[in-house]
């Protein structure tokens, strides 16, 4: 199958729904709702997903769109869009730049192409499950072997007590070389591009899961449920810079 | 006393070691050195600090300087100047731009002049205990009244557990709106410019702690040690954005 005119459509995706977003970033009055889920969103999130659905309707019509913010058209179709316009809100509405736009591609129901955008940085992630490049130059995860010598990532550190291998990744944090709560997809970005080791988020909803996969498995990364099942679809994520790595959090997750 | 010379050249200071650094930053071969305290260090903190040392002795022979790579001169002069040239190497090697540089001004051993420099992010906040700038532009901390509406911050989630306050901040946590190790400096850089509550490091050296009182106080905020008591010096840290929110989270931390 051939990705290339979709991989440039992700790209054109990126800028447009980066352009939107970024003037929001840092501004003071930006509104923010919270969901019945109590998660944020502001006219940020919402817009930058209208524009994205609007691109897509204009140039894949039998496309499906799913999307955080305006749910589900078609998605039963052969290729389906994956729309997570603002992953990581809390960091966006308090000026830090660790959140992203997330765009995936699923084919019958396969996520085969994903981007993370992070548009203050400037950084562009896209992976095919093959390849991964951030600004268009490939990049791979890194060999680290051992916890002791890693980077260890989550998104919500409150949010470990209570979830399922939650308490054991805590406990791995406290043997890790450096622990910090650099989320939410931009902590994928630093495991796909070599900068961090391990990512682990017990809360997650498909579309924030769905870009990963090709951009972690494309860097030479494993990222799977946190109990080795399927990364997509899932409910939690756990993605580790290499397999051997991978089957060291695993076993610690899952004792 | 009038500080005016000192505050243009601390941006001056700041100026000059942002250039240092930048071209370091994101570069997969900057060698890290692991210190006797197990903390991290690179090139561009030392060649940061050397350089604002020549600059020192250059404007102001007479003054002190203490700093985190290089260690002390003249410390009981009635000026010294204290460096800490990365605060947050860990962020600063993993590219995540959470880090900044601190410098401090003491007059007879007390902090009356503060920066905290993100070079990346381009972001210069500097105060005097009464007035706290961002790129030139007043800021006030937030008038946050409850934990519960809060963004909580600290700067290892791991260091938590086995230190004095953390047990009670961990929990502190937990009832927060937000939680997240978005640290070092850039965490009290948040406090200062209205973009998060309260800031807790259990573990502090005098170099990561004398900034941050001029630009706290000069914002609105509060900054002690985790029992209340002087913030400077000490070896722990409590920043909050307003008074009442400070009095709750001492009160949680020394129950």
């Amino acid at each position: 199958m051939n990705l290339d005119p979709y991989r440039s459509f992700i790209a054109e995706l990126a800028a447009a729904s980066g352009d939107f977003i970024r003037p929001f970033y840092g501004a003071k009055d930006v509104a923010v709702e919270f969901k019945a889920d109590h998660s944020p969103v502001t006219a940020a999130d919402r817009g930058a997903e209208q524009l994205m659905r609007r691109a897509i309707a204009g140039r894949f019509p039998q496309h499906g769109v799913i999307g955080e913010e305006f749910g589900s058209e078609r998605p039963g179709a052969e290729f389906v869009w994956v729309l997570d316009p603002i992953d990581g809100t809390k960091s966006f509405t308090a000026n830090v730049p660790l959140f992203g736009t997330l765009i995936a591609l699923l084919h019958e129901g396969t996520p085969v192409l994903g981007c993370i955008h992070q548009p203050i940085l400037g950084q562009l992630v896209i992976g095919d499950g093959t390849v991964t490049t951030l600004n268009g130059r490939p990049v791979r995860s890194r060999a680290t072997a051992r916890v002791e010598e890693a980077t260890l990532l989550t998104s919500d550190p409150a949010a470990l007590p209570a979830c399922s291998g939650g308490p054991g990744f805590q406990t791995l944090m406290g043997r890790a070389r450096v622990a910090r709560t650099w989320g939410d997809c931009y902590g994928y970005l630093l495991v796909a591009t070599g900068w961090a080791d391990v990512m682990f988020d017990p809360i997650m909803n498909l579309w924030d899961i769905a870009a990963l996969v090709p951009i972690i498995g494309g860097a030479g990364g494993v990222i799977s449920d946190p109990k080795g099942g399927a990364a997509y679809p899932a409910t939690a994520t756990l993605a580790s810079a290499n397999p051997a790595l991978h089957a060291q959090v695993l076993a610690a997750l899952n004792p």
